[in-house]
């Protein structure tokens, strides 16, 4: 692949997020799952649900700037994703797993964040209004995931893992 | 590696971004080199030399835990500057790449938000004042870190870009 304008760029991390969001469909699952606390568990559910309606937006937002939705492997949510389940499968008390599922997704939502707000930047530069107005409400569900998941942490999983 | 407690996982986490930082002491001066804005290279320049100071921060913070500093293997930013690569091997274009160098960097500055932001909540759980102090500093440097960069983007670099 050769990118030659910030339009192809565009294209290319389009692909990226789009790939990135399935990924987490599968692994967002594994999370609740695994989570101890029945509030962390509905919070992952939650986000987990918002997530298939990231990936109906990129279609979306493709759709808008003229090209069909195609994954591009994503290298870093990989990573991220290796790095959380590595961590996940190393803890063996049930208070500390939800903290460290807290933390993990927390950097994985960071990701998106800047990811996002880096498309809803591009979009603006090229006009494409609408794509811009749905990649930021997704922006939005993204820093309120990550805003919820800080709470949840501060009220009593770190409290209760640290007990 | 067994994880058992929340200081445990704390003692992972500090590892963690301490292999990332050091990580990114190699990468980001490839990014210097790559940048064709005077603005970017210097903007970049001056994270580098703050990242030498994250560095001697956490082994700061290592010794206040009661701990050697020690790296474990970052699979998340192995990734992250895995994707970085890639992508800024296939630009040909120079106001592109300035684009992509800032996209690309914005998605490390994240990852680093993430933990950092993490790892200041439990020093705060476990009392350690001193430890959070040094972990809140380098969180302030690498969010106005990622704020200058996002007002790069838009002052200038995206509208070269698409020019």
């Amino acid at each position: 692949m050769t990118v030659k304008t910030l339009e192809d760029l565009f294209h290319e991390t389009l692909k990226d997020i789009y790939y990135a969001e399935k990924k987490l469909l599968k692994t967002l699952p594994k999370m609740v799952k695994l989570a101890a606390s029945p509030t962390l568990k509905e919070a992952i559910e939650h986000h987990l649900e918002e997530t298939e309606g990231h990936v109906t937006r990129l279609e979306e937002v493709f759709a808008l700037a003229g090209s069909s939705p195609v994954s591009r492997k994503c290298e870093a949510v990989e990573g991220l994703v290796k790095e959380a389940e590595e961590v996940l499968g190393e803890i063996e008390d049930l208070p500390t797993i939800d903290a460290a599922i807290i933390s993990s997704a927390q950097t994985i939502e960071h990701y998106e964040i800047a990811r996002y707000g880096t498309l809803v930047c591009w979009a603006r530069q090229f006009g494409l209004k609408e794509a811009e107005l749905l990649l930021q409400k997704t922006l939005d569900e993204e820093q309120n995931a990550d805003k919820k998941l800080s709470r949840l942490a501060e009220e009593y999983v770190n409290q209760k893992a640290a007990a």
